[in-house]
């Protein structure tokens, strides 16, 4: 979930690759003067559902990293050849074994410095049939007062899961969209700030 | 606008890439047994605006392929470290010159075919000091009537069009979300079909 490196060979034929502005564009690229590719680099796509049986909201506990052990909606990148709602059902069942009836597309949040787009959508359950796949430790059901608010493993998912609770408090389901800013740096520890003045 | 080719050698160290399912993973990818690279491929968002100055729709005839010379809403491929907004804003001012005030999300297409996800957001003209970019031949308002729907680029765009229009004349405007399937093979040639029996 981190942002790429900038290739430095291409991919095509293999040769070092440059950054410079090619000819017509107007910021640098990686452009292979061997092949002449240029190598574009945009941002990526992340899909997933709100699962909801009943009043309850589905989670799965991370297990890979990062954040390892947080708890997450089911959400992953989408791949080549799916649409959005075919990518969201595909991770919904992938981490948490979870059959659903997809409903609306609810969430759309940016993640620039990371270089992704969050997109999640409404979801039934069909049943209670489910598991935690290869990439979750756990898959549960969470009441409101439940939600480990502190554990969340990301700034989208509880933002989405904020904008669900208040539209269900309401009694109406708007789609929404945000934009997610890089956390602030830590501040140095006290033996850093002391070496550098 | 079309689909990627698969890279053959490893944008990280220069060497061959094999194509195969990695340990842990359930579908082929373009994996480096050199330094272990796994080369990821997702879907491209590609973002833009419907401009609207009163009743009008400002539309961009292509100076660049593919569809030259056909009809589009300002759009292009979201760049590394914007959002969406930001990106669509971009777009709207390098192919049309144009500066306008942003609306709601409108429209979220799939095109899976070409592994793209297309974004449209609803927006106003601030004035009309607008005029063609590099990759623009023409950019002009168009009222309902004057829509060139034989001349449009592209099936996402005649599809934010008509969603717009349909909205309008009901004065109600919802958010949109849909998917392009592939048009069907153009029927053989006479000679061909001869040929094949």
């Amino acid at each position: 979930m981190f942002t790429r490196a900038h290739p430095r060979f291409c991919s095509v034929c293999g040769h070092a690759v440059v950054r410079r502005v090619p000819q017509g564009d107007n910021r640098e690229r990686d452009c292979c003067d061997h092949c002449g590719t240029i190598h574009y680099v945009n941002p990526r796509p992340v899909v997933g559902t709100i699962p909801v049986w009943r009043d309850r909201i589905l989670l799965c506990r991370r297990a890979i990293e990062p954040r390892y052990g947080k708890w997450t909606l089911p959400a992953g990148f989408m791949e080549i050849g799916e649409t959005t709602a075919e990518g969201a059902l595909r991770e919904t069942l992938e981490e948490a074994g979870a059959r659903v009836e997809l409903g609306p597309l609810y969430t759309m949040i940016d993640v620039p410095y990371v270089e992704q787009v969050h997109i999640f959508f409404r979801a039934q359950l069909l049943d209670l049939d489910f598991a935690p796949g290869a990439e979750s430790l756990e898959v549960r059901l969470f009441d409101e007062r439940e939600i480990p608010w502190d554990e969340i493993a990301f700034r989208t998912v509880a933002m989405t899961l904020r904008f669900y609770l208040e539209d269900r408090a309401r009694g109406v389901f708007g789609m929404h969209t945000g934009a997610i800013a890089p956390l602030p740096p830590r501040p140095p520890a006290p033996t850093e700030r002391s070496e550098s003045g």
